[in-house]
């Protein structure tokens, strides 16, 4: 998985601006899940939700669907703040009645059936599953059904029949680049359920840390970690938390490459002698394990055992990626092996580590699970492949026998809108003409929180809301795609994942009030204006762009850790300015908004500026500020040339595109997202066109 | 402390509007401390603090100095997301170096030094204290004072040398009518540790709640909490949780009286034979102790013993209030008891049973202390009455040479500004007149959260930001009093409670966005600009207001739930009205925020009816809205009347007092706080007043 450029040569990532696909206009979906079910049907009525509430489990129940019972009552109670009896009974009666089939698996499957039929009716709601994983997503469905209504809290008559598109549907989080603390990864967890994800693949090992204790080696987490790693016991409550909220847990290791935190204590497993650094600052890096070196796999070989043992998952994930092969070319002992057994280059040799380490982990019990790189058709096929590289090389695992997911596409990183993410398929491109049985191999997808600017602070919401309209990419049904109604559905998912325990929204405040100390509320409302609409720039200019080059010991404290990756009211300023010029620029409604939200913007560096002479935080904003006024102005100009009805004059207009040029640029690491909406407006006001025949 | 209305007939509790005491105009302060320090000099510079801050310990030394050092380090980096080393060295040379002289005591005293002096320059800085109390003190005092800067985060140099006016600053919470969870009280020794509050007094016992473990008696929890203790393991991690930050702690169990809960397990205790169950209504009840019966005090006896051993401090409060002697009267036993001793009434009754009480309690090595009914001058001067009556009898306690604590003034619950607690002072009314020996004994205050209407959701809002100001009143020296300084300084103090863990602003969006459900953003807007500017109902007409009998099961979603008791958008319109009314209505600035903001009441409520047709929440409060509607109405009517110059009409004014008077009355539970603003400003317009010079 490319963390940084030096594989954009490929021209695999192309670098894209910020505007979003054209939307239709939002409608009011019928139900506000997330993800969408296969199928629903709407009934007539609502079953009424109040403290009289009752919750009941027929037919197989296990330990942990009567902890999801009480977990789904506790987050009912909270949710409505409605004081519902904290148990559920066992039997045929109740408000919701649960019957379950048979027993889910021990250690989850990647097969397992998820299913569930949920009926909801006034009188009742029953729900009906083969076995506790589909009651457990049956009970998310409701709670996200329950909702205020006129009568009270209520859950509308439906009936829903439901089912993944995908068996695979994860998310990954780096945990080594910036150590993510357990409480933080037991709420995404949280998350993850509420959107029915059911694989947290956990990324524990980097060249900037090892990250899990091990018992056989301690001399990994001791010296590779600052003394930020989980204990096994704490890893096995993770795995326990996940497996109660129907979620797989793979770990991952990451090999030959990415290692260099291995180094640190045991430098013998490295291609060049050392001594080894943990690593501070981004980017890929020459440390690689030896692959020609018997006691590197003798040394794997009981590591592998140790870890197999503490993660009970059938996948073990091995990384793989991204080796520069730097070491190997300078080592002459391996130079040398390459050549006594007839391994052309450092791809071969890479293979040649797979091809030893593929039966270690199958003789630990595991399947092998890699990144692209780990592809070679010499492997045989038990192995798995996880596409950063896109879904040309996902059809290509598939077409040659391997096992699929996807992440490209679903970096969540690199800063894209929810709708990108959303029209990411994993069908799509070669993928869709795949044959069928091949298609089968294509088991879903990943997305992926790289950690290199995320810290406990900020990292769920560079995680949520937008991994909902992924998570329902992954479930719902492949023709489920209108933009509007996943905004308008995620809105909603949104606050109800606060209500979770994530802190996506509720962490910006603080963040702004630690940029603006002690500010008047005015200064105060006037950082919040400008922070509303804008973004961290995109993909991976981060490190090129920033103002000291970025390490693990940067403070992320400025404005571009604190906004949203997707602005909110940038992206419904932009539509409001879409649908505007699309209806000829007629609609006085709308008119009155524009002007009175570019009249804020222009009049509102004033009341920064004061602010950016006291806080070098606010000081490295104060040119997004006054690019912010200058498009308030430009809006206001363009607004009265609509009005005048005129073609304007060049010089207008090239004056004009001056100022929001300069709003077009990233700056301080943010892009204003209204300009190229304003820019778009002016040039309506300007050109004598549609806007002209509005009087 | 009175809980209900049935002492009001004493005319104790006078039923206040919500207007603020006049202000002068906001002046910046030198430095945002709260509270504000004995003495501050300025130096000039600033100390900068990055990621190479260091922290040494010198002179004396204990485990709970270096736990509140390492403390502070995490604090630090957290406030300002810097990453310093997290351990203090000891020695003098660190970026701040503590000077302590000696330990502190092993349970912490009432009279135990917490003075410091903290010296800041721009080389570095100097905290020294005679004992780790102090210590810990100036260490908070230096966490408020490191702020964004133009250079960096710094904080600014000044030498303060601080001690407290009282020794006992307290905080009451309540988790007997409403169980409060230990994070929330480890959340809210956080905040108190932040503004120098010393004493937690823990009200454990109630009608509705009997909320520790007794190893002793297990029917009182098992029988008397619904589930709902603490286990004395628990409670023993909250002493030393509270130790570690300097703050003693006071549990209350309360007796005669208020002891429902206790009778479920054991209705031998009680007056009359029972059965009984908890409580779940709010107000006085009969049940009450047999102060006649010599079980009562064999038990007592044994239950105060395993309290005295549990909770270390030197302090035990036995309640003692509001007994209404109801099922005294009514048991023929007991008032043959009464005379067969010549007990003449029930007040007598209740100082027979103190006599006995009191005692007890010596013998387990405690110091009494109870609510106003305890004082009786035949009891030994070594107990301390806590005033919620008033000043007056704090005043005749210390007269007959008991020592006193004021919460007259402070109860929290009762939705005061804070301008409104600042203003209540130990030492004024009768006290102001004692003579100095008598002064001494008046040893401080206690904020009071008693919990009918919070819970684990709101209750940091109920106590936050407001408690500060009152933790000011009682530490800073007694001529520190302006209110518009302490507002400022509070706005400040409020957010950086959040960073401490506190919740008290990020609850608000968490609940309104229940209220909203699937509301669109225009929708929440609207509904987010109504609770802007909204106030609970004051002191005790929450009850008789309510639209059905409030129990301890009625859930707590509604708008009143929601927002916090002072409004700060309300409070800065007043300010701005009264600045604009105080300068003859001349200033074009004000009148042109005034007229926007007018605007948006004016437009809000169309956007929010939609709402109020689907969430019955909304619905609740769909005539506040119309009020705050035509309250913008008649403020722009207003505006234009003052720009006229001329006096107007007896019917205008008659028709706009018409639609403010809907206004002013509470509905929903709600006030709304602009009201009587508007009214001024409708008055300025219509006089022909000093408003008409403008032109």
């Amino acid at each position: 998985m490319a963390r940084n450029g030096w594989m954009r040569g490929l021209g695999i990532f192309v670098l894209c601006g910020v505007t979003h696909p054209a939307m239709a206009a939002a409608q009011e979906p019928a139900l506000n899940l997330m993800p969408r079910p296969a199928v629903a049907q709407a009934g007539s009525g609502s079953l009424r939700v109040d403290s009289s509430f009752t919750l009941a489990l027929s037919g197989h129940s296990e330990p942990r669907l009567d902890r999801a019972a009480e977990r789904f009552l506790r987050q009912l109670s909270r949710q409505a703040a409605l004081p519902v009896a904290p148990k559920p009974s066992k039997g045929a009666k109740a408000t919701l009645v649960i019957q379950t089939d048979h027993a889910s698996k021990g250690i989850q499957e990647v097969s397992e059936d998820e299913s569930y039929t949920l009926e909801v009716s006034p009188a009742g709601a029953k729900l009906t599953a083969p076995n506790p994983l589909g009651a457990m997503h049956g009970l998310q469905t409701f709670l996200q059904l329950v909702d205020v209504s006129p009568g009270g809290f209520a859950a509308p008559a439906v009936t829903i029949r439901d089912k993944p598109r995908f068996p695979w549907r994860g998310l990954m989080i780096d945990s080594a680049r910036h150590f993510i603390p357990l409480d933080v990864i037991r709420r995404n967890l949280d998350g993850m359920e509420a959107v029915k994800m059911n694989v947290f693949h956990w990324h524990l090992s980097e060249n900037q840390g090892f990250r899990v204790e091990s018992k056989k080696f301690p001399k990994l987490h001791e010296q590779g970690s600052d003394g930020l790693y989980y204990t096994q016991e704490e890893i096995r409550e993770v795995l326990a938390y996940a497996r109660d909220r129907g979620i797989r847990v793979v770990p991952e290791f990451d090999l030959p490459g990415h290692s260099t935190a291995w180094f640190v204590g045991h430098p013998e497993l490295a291609s060049s002698p050392g001594p080894y650094e943990i690593e501070r600052r981004w980017g890929i890096f020459d440390p690689a394990i030896d692959p020609t070196n018997e006691k590197t796999y003798k040394f794997l070989d009981q590591f592998i055992g140790e870890m197999a043992k503490l993660f009970p998952d059938q996948f073990f994930h091995v990384g793989g990626d991204e080796v520069n092969g730097k070491q190997w070319d300078a080592n002459p002992k391996i130079q040398e092996f390459m050549k006594a057994h007839g391994i052309k280059n450092n791809q071969a040799l890479q293979s040649y580590f797979n091809k030893r380490l593929q039966p270690m982990v199958a003789k630990h019990g595991k399947s092998m699970i890699g990144w692209d790189e780990v592809l070679d058709p010499s492997l045989p096929k038990d192995i798995t492949i996880q596409s950063w590289r896109g879904p040309a090389s996902l059809a290509q695992a598939a077409k040659q026998g391997y096992r699929g997911i996807l992440s490209n596409g679903y970096y969540l990183d690199l800063g894209w809108s929810a709708a990108r993410h959303y029209a990411v398929d994993p069908m799509s491109g070669d993928a869709a003409n795949l044959a069928p049985e091949e298609k089968q191999r294509i088991l879903g997808g990943e997305s992926c929180m790289w950690s290199e600017y995320v810290n406990p602070e900020n990292v769920d919401s560079r995680i949520w809301p937008r991994n909902a309209a992924i998570a329902e990419r992954l479930w719902s049904p492949q023709e489920v795609t209108d933009a509007a109604s996943m905004y308008s559905r995620l809105d909603f998912i949104s606050a109800r994942l606060e209500w979770v325990g994530l802190t996506h929204k509720s962490y910006s405040p603080k963040m702004l009030h630690r940029i603006a100390g002690a500010a008047s509320p005015a200064e105060f409302a006037a950082l919040r204006n400008l922070a509303d609409v804008v973004e961290p720039v995109k993909d991976y200019t981060r490190e090129q762009t920033a103002p000291a080059h970025p390490t693990s010991a940067t403070p992320m404290n400025r404005l571009v850790d604190a906004v949203p990756l997707e602005s909110d009211a940038g992206r419904r300023f932009v539509e409001l300015v879409d649908q505007f010029v699309a209806g000829s620029c007629r609609d006085a409604a709308s008119e009155a908004q524009l002007r009175s939200q570019f009249t804020l913007w222009r009049d509102n560096d004033a009341k920064l500026q004061p602010l950016a002479q006291r806080s070098f935080l606010v000081q490295e904003i104060a040119g997004r500020s006054q690019d912010l006024s200058a498009l308030g102005s430009a809006g206001l100009s363009a607004l009265d040339a609509i009005v005048k009805g005129q073609p304007a004059s060049d010089s207008w207009k090239a004056q004009q595109l001056a100022s929001i040029d300069g709003a077009k640029k990233p700056n301080a690491q943010l892009l204003l997202i209204p300009a190229p909406a304003v820019q778009k407006l002016m040039e309506a006001g300007a050109s004598g066109g549609a806007c002209v025949a509005r009087n």
